[in-house]
This record gives C-alpha cells, structure tokens and sequence, in this order.
C-alpha cells in the first residue's frame, strides 16, 4: 500500500519535472510585438523578453518611451511609433513587422496599450472623455489584432490581450470596464476561431498593480478636475458633501 | 403539523397574491422612452406599452418607421428620429422628450437600438464593418443614457438596457458580442451608481428570437458578399471547403 503510494507520488512529481522542463526553444528567432511599451507592464515585458534572447518588436505610442527602451537594451528590441487609435499608423506598423519577420511570422502578439478615463461616477463625464478609452482599450486593439493576425498564423504564433480584474467584474471604472468586458469577449471568439490554425489566444486580467494607471495622486488630481467640470446639475444631484466622503476612495 | 404546514402554504400563497396585485399605478402620467422602434423587440415594446396606457415616446431611425407606428397607434405614442450613433441626434432627441416629460421626468429608458455586422468569421471582415455596430450597440448606448439620465433621475425611473445572450457567453458572433459584453458591465457599474438615486437599471439578454437581426435568409447572403470580399490571403488561408461547410451553419 505505501509502495503504491511512494510510487504515485513519484510519478507525479516526474510528470511534473517533464513538463517544467518543455521550454520554447530556438528563441533568438522569434518575434514577439508588444503595443504600450512607453511605461507599464508594456515596458517590463518588453525588457524582460529581451533579457531571455527573444527578438523583441517594441511599439511606443512616444519617440521618447521608444528612445528610453532602445537605449536600456541591445538591437534585439527594435522599436516602432504607433497609435493603436489610427489606421493608417496601425498599418505602417504591420509593414514594419512584416518586413522585420519575413516568412518566419510573428510568433507572439501582445496588446498591452491601454488607458483609464479619470475615475468618478460614470455621470460625471461625458462621451467625448470616454471616447479615446473606447479607442485605445478596444477598437485599437481588434484593430491591431486583425491586422497582425496575417503574420501570426504563418508562425502559428501567440496572441496576448491584456484586459483587467475589471474585464471580469464590474464593480467600478465605468467606461473602462466595458472596454475590457469587450476584449475577453473578442479574444474567446478568436480563440475559437483560431485553434484550426494552431494559433493560440490568452488574457491577462492584472489586478491593481503599480504602474502609471493606477498612480493615486494623479487619479486624485484628475477626480477633482472632472468635478469641478460638471455640469450644475449634476453637481447639485450629487451634492459637494457626496464628492468630499468618496474622494477619499479615488 | 399537517395544519400547520397548511397554514404555511397558506401563507405563502397570500404572500404571492399580494406581491402579484402590485402594479404600477398611473400608467397615463408615465413616460417611456424607447430607441429602435422600427422593428424588432423596441416595435413590439411600443406598441405594447401604449395599449397599457402608458405614455410612449417611440425613437426611429427612419421616418417611415415612425409613421407606420403612428399609424397603428393613438395620440399617446409619439415618434423622433433618432440616430444613436450621431451626438446632436441625441441631443435633439434628449430636448424633445425634455419638452415632453417636464417636471415628471422619464419614468422609462429602454436602450433596444442596436445593429449586427455580417456573420462570419471575426478575421473576414475590416474594422470598418464592425465600427456601425460598435458605434450603435455601446457607443450610442451610453451616449443615449448618460444623455437622458438627468431626466430619469427626476423620476426615479428605470432603464433596461438591451444586451444579448451574447452578452453573456462569447461563442459567436465577433465584435457583435463585445459591444453587448461592454453594455453588460456599463450596465451594472451604472445599477451600483444610481441606486443611491432610487434609479434602477436592468438588462434584458435576448436569446435567438425571430426579429429582423436572425433573418437566416438575409445573414446567409450578407456572409456570402463578404466571402467574396475577403482579400486573396485569407480565402486561401480558410480554403473554400471550409467557407462551403460552415456556410451551412449560417
């Protein structure tokens, strides 16, 4: 009985060693484009994929962020300007990747640029103030995506959608949430959709971590911006003593 | 204890009837504003709604829509054009049911405007051809309630929003599917914001029912013309063969 068990146990602990062991091989040929690499999650990735051999394609929405990465790594990263919110930007990048990735593909697609509208009650902005969220979070990104997915599946590559504990509950964020609500919907559809063509599809849900979205003192700042902007009877609705007891959750 | 289990299930039938006889009372003195009453779902509401009595303001998007509704209705339904994708539409549309309600406010929002892309596979048709359907489905959506919500917080109203059963399971159906999981989380986040307002939101996710949006004959031939259209790359990469037997299920 105990020999039945040692040897379960030692079979699950080989069957463990043995897929640790299965890594991605041959990895200095293989291209992964990163979108949002100024800052952020974008940027880390961007350096870390770089630090483990893979040719990294770094777009920056800034010549800045781009100038900052280039010179923090070797000529592995290349960088490219894009903003996911313009087609014609979104299609010159393609071009640059597909001239960079010739018939090998790209094996690895990562949407990561996103952006927050300031925080607050929903009501407090208007559709405008929402509109370049909607543009980054989920137009930009299904845009990218079906532009990119050409050279992905000639590498019968990856695609990593970055979305949000808020693309799973809504339980603040507004705008913001719907936004990522949209991306795991599109990035489940596509998944269906491409497993025929052994092209994978995963999300990433970051809770609150760290980088410029989640910065108190901005938000802050931007909260009380928003609300000194609202409409008069918005802020009479609400009330000064309303704004003042939820501030401090901001 | 058969008596009182009797009295128990005496009880809870009492209890039943009671919930049951609360009804909404002064029907004529409420207002009801409800997008996309050409057809479909938002016709079928208006139409109900003024038999009920209540005071209907049908939103169309075309004007032989609201006359045929005129038509069929009394002087307690009355008709606007409204494009929900185009910001001064709404702004007229918010005037004129402004004009209406007065210090009543709006008793009901039903956001039921809402637009399917062709079918098919996500890749086979540009973001150019999603954009109408994220535009009318989430964009247009939270235009339209941000827009009426001072309105329907005078009230203490109601809004229904809409959404789908893809709204809630992304097994079909693309960036059609996105916009209804946006309106979901939109939906719930606005629910938590307003019920310190006595404002309740609901949604309503419809599954396959036969409205003009499930025509097989009308999405059959739309994915034909956009079989057709597909650039050379991506009708090799998916073959006829496999257009031919998924055809089948369109």
């Amino acid at each position: 009985m105990w020999l039945y068990l040692a040897v379960l146990v030692g079979l699950y602990y080989l069957l463990r060693w043995y897929r640790e062991k299965q890594v991605v091989s041959h990895l200095q040929d293989k291209f992964v484009f990163i979108t949002g690499c100024d800052s952020g999650f974008g940027n880390l990735l961007a350096r870390q994929l770089h630090l483990r051999g893979l040719r990294v394609l770094a777009a920056c929405l800034t010549e800045q962020g781009a100038e900052q990465l280039r010179n923090q790594t070797s000529d592995r990263l290349e960088t490219v300007i894009l903003d996911v919110t313009k087609t014609e930007s979104i299609a010159e990048a393609t071009e640059w990747v597909k001239e960079r990735v010739g018939d090998r593909g790209l094996w690895g697609l990562v949407n990561n640029a996103g952006t927050f509208h300031p925080h607050g009650y929903t009501e407090w902005l208007k559709i405008e103030a929402y509109m370049n969220t909607l543009k980054v979070n989920l137009i930009g990104l299904i845009e990218v995506t079906l532009s990119m997915l050409p050279l992905v599946r000639r590498a019968q590559g990856r695609i990593v959608n970055v979305s949000s504990i808020l693309g799973r509950i809504a339980f603040f964020g507004g705008v913001y949430s719907s936004t990522k609500y949209g991306v795991e919907a599109f990035s489940d559809i596509l998944r269906r959709e491409l497993q025929h063509f052994g092209v994978k599809i995963s999300i990433v849900e970051p809770g609150y971590f760290r980088t410029g979205m989640t910065d108190m003192q901005k938000s802050s700042e931007a909260v009380k911006q928003v609300w000194k902007e609202v409409p008069v009877h918005i802020k009479e609705s609400y009330g000064q003593k309303f704004f003042d007891t939820c501030e401090l959750f901001f």
